[in-house]
């Protein structure tokens, strides 16, 4: 008789964006003339930049004859694209990271999730709360956590609150711990961490052999100077942290799909009589079995990230976002909103310091502004009372959502 | 400390792909002047059909224009590819398969190993042998065995023999099981079940709940009347069949990468509790977190096989490897060796009747006639002295590969 997984069943039924998407629905079926304005989802909305295009085609006519055909390509993905990247975002940084510590990858979705299979079942994972919803339901799913609790807190599971109070940073738990998920520029709250504040953190890690699971989907986004881009600009990280990163957001890949993770040679991890293992070779084991990479012609593609004219291009993109920020920021510190992120990251997290909840503010700005936004307690309890909005919107809808909202009573 | 999963370490070092690439890097080596021919690896050679090309840069100029720029896509995939594939695939074969129970995927691959991941760690699987490796891999890695034993099967994975005795179809195991794999057309043996011989499958499935995972990713190159191109053909099989099907070798998509697996609605898992539960939900909830999907021009392409000049096209491919499989099937006959598949997958499957190991006939094989193939043992007990070779060749190549071999002593 075929089981299935009941880790499964301990997952949270209403899923934050299906439960957007239904009361949305219900607003405009009532009022079917409302222009809703939606600056909740986090995708983008630009079109790929003309020479990411031009070599998108290019690989897709070297697909079409015998002598430039590509059938599987190599494990770990492309050279010429690890090497774009190695060079690029990191040894002209002056970090030391190599092509073959690179994994060219679909998602940085699916690497985070898929992550955890290389380490054992009795570790301790941490998150931060407010959370990127896909670390805490892969864990579950994978049977590392109990059940859910009534403060909405998984067992097993350790949260450390990102709020105001720490500069969203969190404090370094009190619990043992084996596994940190940390992610800056920040999802949900757009904040980032300094070299000192992440230099506490290698330092941890280092002490406790503890393996740090760094996103850095958003690094694209960081204007101001003195924000790491990369944990490995911290000496040490190296050896204990693996970093994600991807071009969904970096270049508008989200329905193109590329990105990247590096598991650097020298991380290890432990097998329970105490020797070190290369992680590096077990997620090439997990990776080269599981999974067939990139579509050829989407490498070349993101290649082209890297051209001269390619940087020139995803920044006039990226500044097209942050200009939208920059218009929400003022905006809502204009009506007297908390403001924060949104100088180094898409994401602008508010909070309206009238002691109103995400979801009365949410219905509130529903019916109100017809302006749709996320609530913040959807990504974890310390989000309650926070608001997330999205820089990936037009500039007519910003400047509009942004008038309708300045006329509303907080 | 973080620790590694350990069940990482249970896998056999020496991968079959590895060290074939090793022999032959070391004969190479000593004989620089030797023209190797491979028909090793199952990956194609021939290029994108037209019609597929010219879908591709469509759907790459659709992501250069705000106005038809597409980001994140629909968590099952475009509804235009899963409505072509339920109509081309299965209604037009008087099969009910709905847009909705099918997920389109990156590759057969990944779905296979991932698919265990909604089912629950107490539930005994069971392989065939010889086996695509992917399955015995991926579900050691996920603990769901115990360690390598001497005769080369691993503790509490169930193996089901496949020989030129049985027909290389399986007999319905003795011991308890409650997940099947089967692949037909078969990797790597090239043999087809017919509609009775799975008739027996999927009614042993019915009466003991259990689930047969279903690999068809050679379907497209069932060239004899009456082999089932689908388990669904059975009836009943929606209750208790997952179905992976791929445009890897049908369409020639092994750098491309879009592939599709049925989940049908019908379909139950059970609790510890003896509930039902939808393995489509688990499934939807499996890929909802942990994929973001096909990139958008790759489906766009797939969905180019179906049209009347893409079905013209890709059937021309098939039939030059057919032409391949068929002059493979004969020299080896001609040469007095014991020869199956070929007549409905691009695989041979041969033994030389004279004792030699898989390993013996690979060295004779490589060093006398400069041609590599797979040794049959590589992909399980039962493959011992069996040899594996790929239709996916150059005319010429396979023409001087046979002539070689006609050539040496047996």
């Amino acid at each position: 008789m075929a089981r299935i997984n009941e880790n499964y069943l301990k997952l949270q039924a209403g899923y934050l964006f299906p439960e957007i998407g239904k009361r949305v629905h219900e607003y405009h079926s009532k009022n079917p003339e409302a222009k809703v304005i939606k600056m909740g989802i986090g995708d983008v909305i630009l079109p790929l930049a003309p020479c990411v295009i031009r070599s998108f085609h290019e690989g897709v006519d070297e697909m079409s004859k015998q002598e430039t055909f590509k059938g599987y390509g190599p494990e770990q993905g492309y050279e010429f694209l690890r090497h774009a990247i190695a060079k690029n975002e990191y040894r002209d940084r002056g970090i030391d990271i190599h092509e073959d510590e690179i994994f060219i990858s679909d998602g940085a979705k699916c690497d985070t999730g898929n992550i955890l299979e290389i380490f054992g079942q009795e570790n301790t994972i941490a998150v931060q709360d407010p959370v990127y919803p896909v670390y805490v339901d892969t864990t579950v799913m994978a049977g590392r956590t109990g059940n859910i609790q009534k403060n909405g807190y998984y067992e097993n599971l350790v949260y450390m609150p990102c709020t105001a109070d720490n500069g969203f940073i969190p404090e370094i738990p009190s619990e043992k711990t084996d596994i940190v998920f940390l992610c800056y520029p920040n999802n949900p709250t757009g904040t980032t961490a300094s070299v000192k504040e992440l230099k506490k953190w290698v330092d941890h890690a280092l002490k406790n052999d503890i393996v740090i699971l760094f996103d850095a989907a958003y690094e694209a986004y960081i204007s101001e100077k003195d924000i790491p881009h990369s944990i490995y600009e911290i000496e040490g990280a190296d050896q204990v942290a693996i970093e994600f990163k991807s071009f969904s957001k970096t270049a508008g890949f989200t329905g193109t799909r590329c990105a990247y993770t590096i598991v650097p040679k020298a991380l290890k991890g432990y097998s329970s009589g105490g020797e070190k293992h290369s992680l590096h070779s077990l997620w090439y084991r997990r990776q080269s079995t599981k999974f067939n990479q990139v579509s050829y012609p989407v490498q070349k593609a993101a290649a082209a990230v890297y051209s001269d004219s390619g940087k020139k291009e995803i920044q006039e993109t990226i500044d097209y976002y942050m200009e939208n920020a920059r218009i929400m920021r003022e905006s809502f510190a204009g009506i007297g909103f908390e403001v924060y992120g949104g100088l180094n990251a898409p994401y602008v997290w508010v909070n309206s310091g009238k002691g109103l909840s995400s979801w009365e503010l949410f219905d509130k700005i529903l019916h109100e502004a017809n302006v749709v936004g996320t609530p913040g307690s959807g990504f974890g309890p310390s989000g309650e009372g926070y608001f997330r909005f999205s820089a990936f919107a037009s500039r007519n809808n910003v400047i509009e959502a942004m008038d309708r909202l300045k006329s509303l009573n907080f």
